[in-house]
């Protein structure tokens, strides 16, 4: 991992080192903590920093046989870093391979392979670092080149660390909260109902109905946006198209108000006719909806109990409906109301099928108006950006791509943004050399910092 | 793109320069006008040949924030070439710049990448040798060395223009209708009995019933049959196998004709039992069958409310049924009426069940009497036909491939077959350099002209 | 097909001479006869041995357009050894060409290429060396290094060949039952009454009831293990989870006594309770659980009413749901009554959602107690291992692969775990010659071991 890593032809050596490390980073989704940012959090250990909440590496102790006491449970932080070195050092083909050894070298200067024999020095090295000033939460951010942070914020969110970030004139990165009103879907959830007399203070609005709750969410989107927001996201099982007259829609919200069950029907017309409203209201506040679906998540009901949500038992589910993601998306169009769209499957076998639903739904002055996103979570890998960037560079225009996010909760994970644009420039390069375009430089340098920078700074308008 | 273009090792220039470029072209699939070619029209400059029809083109350019005034609006024939021009030299990855740019070569000789600065020149360039009478509809297919071309007819067309460009003796490529009776079986649409009324007339059957439907479609086949039709082609979203007895199908019918509306469900049993028939027609009249399926059409309301069908608004359909696949094909197979079958879906995650049911019903002497067909519209490109080869080969016989057909609208699409045929050399060069397949020239290049041309020429009697 | 077949780089050169060809085999899965091996079976001549039975050749064939009489017709030995060469010659991208090939290679020391030329040579160099006993099916497995085999075993076989192997002291390989209960959960089969009653009597529990159906397998499963079956194994078209209270469940069995038919809900619940009643056994027991999903069986009714099951009219079907598979493992597992469970999709676009759904499952002290099987018969080429082993890699721990089994019914099929190493040797080579991972030899052989022979050993406890 040599500063040529993943870097396979010329053509790429010259477009990574000469134009896509020169441009800054927009980070316009990820889980980073704003009150972290706000309060320059500072951490004690590398434990601490890389494996506090980073449930990737988790999963993979556990298939490595690890036992959960040194992933999640009460051992010392030194002997759940010296578990991690372990097996990180047997974990071929993975990419927390690439991942972690790309924040070792660019944040601690480590270059050695992290294995059990290199645990015990990386430790003592990583903690040294770490216990400088310099590796303060926002000290990092701004070694890393960030322009512009998205953080994931709940309509009932108050936002008063991002706006005391934004006061503070000495850190000069944007942080822009993101709208993420999932809980407000999730009709299903068990505490729904508890989560909607929440809004209800939050916004001032009384929820009693539907058409009550769109109203108290307008009122919250508009504080987001007077805080900067110009990003919306949701998390789905699949985007659903099951259209109901409003008058059902009604009922089926006042029945679960009543905390009566509803059928899996009716909670896909309740879906359906929630994100047409948003989609709405977005169009009319000009921020981009991300969409993120197929996934089925707290599969391991047990360690779900003992250590609760966001801790490795999520999977892909293989669900998703092209047709009623085109209906959806139609639905929108079809009154001039589909805003900017990101849409992002955690199952690559839907690529084909996005690449051709955002064709249908394209439309000037906006480049990529409807775009797939970045290869996601499971499939954040070389294989996985390299499939994610050829579907979309076989169906539609990759110049236009808006590129990477991390999708992260870590501080450390901006090298992800360098990791994609080291994969950017070599497909681009094995295309080149391949004789399939022009070898022309300084056409394919600026593509490439499009779709690192400039297409994102355009897209949102940051 | 020189002349060894996509060829990236010794043997896969020796396989397309001596073997696959010395054979002529079957276009057994494509959708270009027989009235075109008995009149052997001239193209007045290179947005009427290029753009006029073209919706890849259009797709793209509504992806790159065109608007659509220059896309299929009132902009002028010059201003909209430019726009296209502008936005091809950046589709890096894409097959239309592939596509475009060996069409330029092969017919045009111009040699530069086409891009925003040299769009002017090019526009010049390219009328002012359409202009000449070599590049007429008939003279391009001479020139591409075509034998034979299969257009796309329905059971109601007049085939005059077939029998006209027979009966000419200066022109000797064979032009054979093709039986696509999609519009008899897509019960669903608003006008399908309207369609049933101009059935009846053109046929002389008085349809009442769905005998009678059947016995209309029966006396247009033989009107096809006598003009030289071999091949039969359907489109639909899967292949459909809910069979029901055939009072049942004539409710339904009936059902129909009296304006009712229809289930899915009864939809789906119509259509099963329509194919069927259709089936069992072809085995006795030695037709090869195709069913595309895997497609979503006129996703967007808005645009096709604006100018219709086939202007750039489908995607790729993820509902196909693999069981049902079987069991159809196993349904014409239990009483010896399976007729040849060509498999095409636009999904290409289909590729290996598609690979897997074509094994199971397999029959002697013909050579691979259920084929796969080449990769398919969104697949038409180098990933794709690799992929759906790999597919083949993996599970079959690709040495008795049919090859490809250019599916297109327009008289330069034959380079298609350049394109296709040096990915095959490609992969086939790239298995024999890697030891996985013996260095037998010989051997090669006819598997390699089979595939280009003698297979189709034997399978479909031409 | 020399020594460095499939071997890109030096590094993957070094991994398969020095590390993988030097440890034994363990085929944990195939369908090898235990009655041949205890009568140390020979063969006549090559045709017997080679075409016997194999339906993937008898397709391939078929795909030829190979008349069936010289397949599994009335045609001599000799004629139907001279047609399957004869298509073999041009069987470019087929794993039958390499796996042929190293069969001629390793057993019978023919390097020449398989096809019409050579046919008449083969076939009597073949069948001299088959005359030789060291061509008896027990030197074949000695001279293939092989130390334990699997072979497949219905609840009401009688294991008394496994007996007299495991008391003979003259064959030191292990040769275990392994436990194949379908069966008794293919309610829906005709002869399913039958099979319950021929169970009953081998096991001596009279079954009238879900219950008592559940004790007699008990009954046998004790039978089993003590003759050393250590790993189970279902094939079904899709993991079922519609779990029915148990009164519901002994409704449907009933039914089932009665003759009377049950609806597919009602097959999918009693399948789902007989899984959970089997896992619980098996983790009690210790044995490992292997599902095979993703087939559709005789699909062809005319040739299997002409010459029966498993001839080569199997496809894979494309309805599993990763939803119901996540559900089934969690319903195991909440109850700490999860076994060690490897699974193998035959629909290579599952690949992602096993991969993640195995993550969500995995728990110390077992390394990989959760496993994605090897790539599997319409997949076990060089393609299809490389993909399953990517994806593995990418989402948990390749390290920790149990790796090939051959799933073969013939004695030359272990030809396959070298065609396995060398393909895992050389995706090894190929990320580390990248950059990707450390050339560390010494770590990279371990794990290349692992992979071919320790993991296994160590996973079921051999």
């Amino acid at each position: 991992m040599d500063s040529d890593f993943l870097l396979s032809t010329e053509t790429a050596k010259v477009l990574y080192h000469n134009y896509a490390s020169a441009v800054p980073i927009i980070d316009y989704h990820c889980h980073i903590s704003p009150e972290e940012i706000a309060h320059d959090r500072r951490f004690e250990n590398i434990t601490q920093v890389w494996l506090g909440g980073d449930h990737y590496k988790w999963r993979f102790m556990r298939s490595c046989g690890v036992e959960e006491r040194l992933i999640t449970g009460d051992a010392s932080d030194h002997d759940k870093f010296i578990a991690w070195a372990t097996v990180l050092g047997r974990a071929i083909g993975n990419p927390l391979y690439h991942w972690s050894h790309l924040e070792l070298q660019r944040y601690f200067d480590f270059d050695k392979p992290l294995c059990a024999a290199t645990a015990e020095e990386a430790w003592e090295h990583c903690n040294k670092i770490l216990n400088d000033p310099s590796m303060s939460a926002r000290n990092i951010i701004k070694k890393s080149n960030v322009d512009v942070i998205c953080t994931t914020d709940d309509p009932v969110d108050d936002l008063h660390f991002h706006e005391q970030i934004a006061a503070d004139p000495t850190f000069d990165v944007t942080v822009l909260p993101a709208w993420r009103p999932d809980l407000a879907m999730y009709i299903e959830k068990p505490d729904y109902v508890a989560y909607i007399d929440r809004l209800s203070e939050v916004s001032g609005v009384s929820i009693n109905s539907f058409a009550s709750l769109i109203a108290a969410l307008k009122v919250r989107m508009e504080y987001f946006a007077a805080r900067g927001c110009k990003v919306s996201d949701h998390g789905m099982a699949y985007v659903y198209y099951e259209p109901a007259p409003s008058g059902v829609i009604e009922s089926i919200f006042a029945k679960r108000l009543k905390r009566m069950p509803l059928s899996p029907h009716e909670e896909a017309q309740f879906k359906t006719a929630f994100m047409l409203e948003m989609g709405r209201c977005y169009h009319r506040l000009g921020w981009a909806m991300q969409l993120h679906f197929g996934v089925k998540r707290d599969n391991n009901t047990r360690m779900f109990n003992a250590i609760g949500a966001n801790t490795g038992f999520d999977c892909t589910d293989n669900c998703s409906s092209a047709a009623q993601l085109a209906d959806f998306l139609n639905a929108l169009d079809a009154t001039n109301e589909l805003p900017k769209t990101i849409l992002y499957s955690l199952n690559p076998t839907d690529n084909l099928f996005i690449g051709t639903i955002i064709g249908c739904f394209q439309e000037g002055p906006t480049v990529g108006k409807i775009q797939q996103g970045s290869a996601w979570w499971f499939n954040d890998h070389k294989n996985g950006m390299r499939e994610q960037m050829l579907s979309l560079a076989s169906q539609g225009n990759l110049s236009g791509f808006l590129g990477m996010l991390t999708d992260s909760r870590s501080f450390l994970s901006y090298t992800r943004h360098e990791y994609f644009r080291r994969i950017l420039c070599d497909l681009i390069g094995t295309l080149v050399e391949n004789g399939e375009f022009p070898a022309d430089t300084e056409l394919l340098g600026s593509i490439v910092q499009d779709i690192s920078y400039y297409n994102a700074k355009k897209y949102f308008g940051f």
